[in-house]
């Protein structure tokens, strides 16, 4: 089995609406960390130029990766800069830690 | 020379142990976040799904990645749901600031 | 067009200059991250061998990828163990949330 690593860096104020849309299409594990980060089009001679944004992980299988990205996408969207980006980075494999096994390498 | 990135997700309660294991194996750099987030068969209905949970991240030679992988495994493993994931991804190049070196292109 | 992702562990003293270096070079975008780590030589006895990190992460076109890691290196160096690391990992795609579109298929 393939897998996938998505990355999402969204607005904080997103967040939950990210958060309950990606339970409602089933996906098993997420992880958040809040950044400081700054985006298209800021500023950068403000003194505040870095804001506060919400960094999404999610390890999942490659299968699903299209429908993460636009459940992200339509719930993190505004319209204006600095509404972040998604990103897909492939993963060689993923290990779990309960059962000690390679999902990798399991069979379907 | 090939290198690899080892991400795990584990329980926070299991970082120290996993951290002494990894250092009692030769591991030369890790870093260690907290993040916020959900695993396997959670309660979403729950208001506290979100737990804490310890990320490890570390930066490897290819040829150290399965005894790194085991070693996390098996001091984090409990057995249980939440025990957490581990992945390994592709890095193309790897630089030490320190020297100012290219450690992808290194001569072993 | 092709992205990478460019993250890097450096000196918390030194994140100052490598956000200002990397605004210089017309860096888009930066999300930083406080992390604990330990790099080569740390005394493993010591009981604070973990040390407070900045972990830098910048999604960018591929072709930026050698000026940002330059730019990093320059900017970070100290010549002293613990002065961190920058890698380069591949990435499969990159979504922009204000436009929803995909930037590895927009043409130039």
């Amino acid at each position: 089995m393939e897998y996938r690593k998505v990355t999402a860096i969204i607005r904080c104020g997103k967040l939950e609406k990210v958060e309950s849309r990606l339970q409602q299409i089933g996906v098993q594990g997420i992880s958040v960390t809040r950044v400081k980060g700054y985006g298209e089009y800021t500023d950068f001679y403000a003194r505040d130029w870095m804001t506060s944004y919400a960094r999404i992980e999610i390890f999942t299988a490659a299968e699903k990766v299209d429908d993460i990205v636009a459940a992200i996408m339509d719930a993190a969207h505004v319209g204006l800069s600095g509404d972040g980006i998604v990103a897909v980075l492939p993963v060689e494999r993923l290990y779990r830690i309960r059962t000690r096994s390679d999902a990798t390498t399991e069979q379907i």
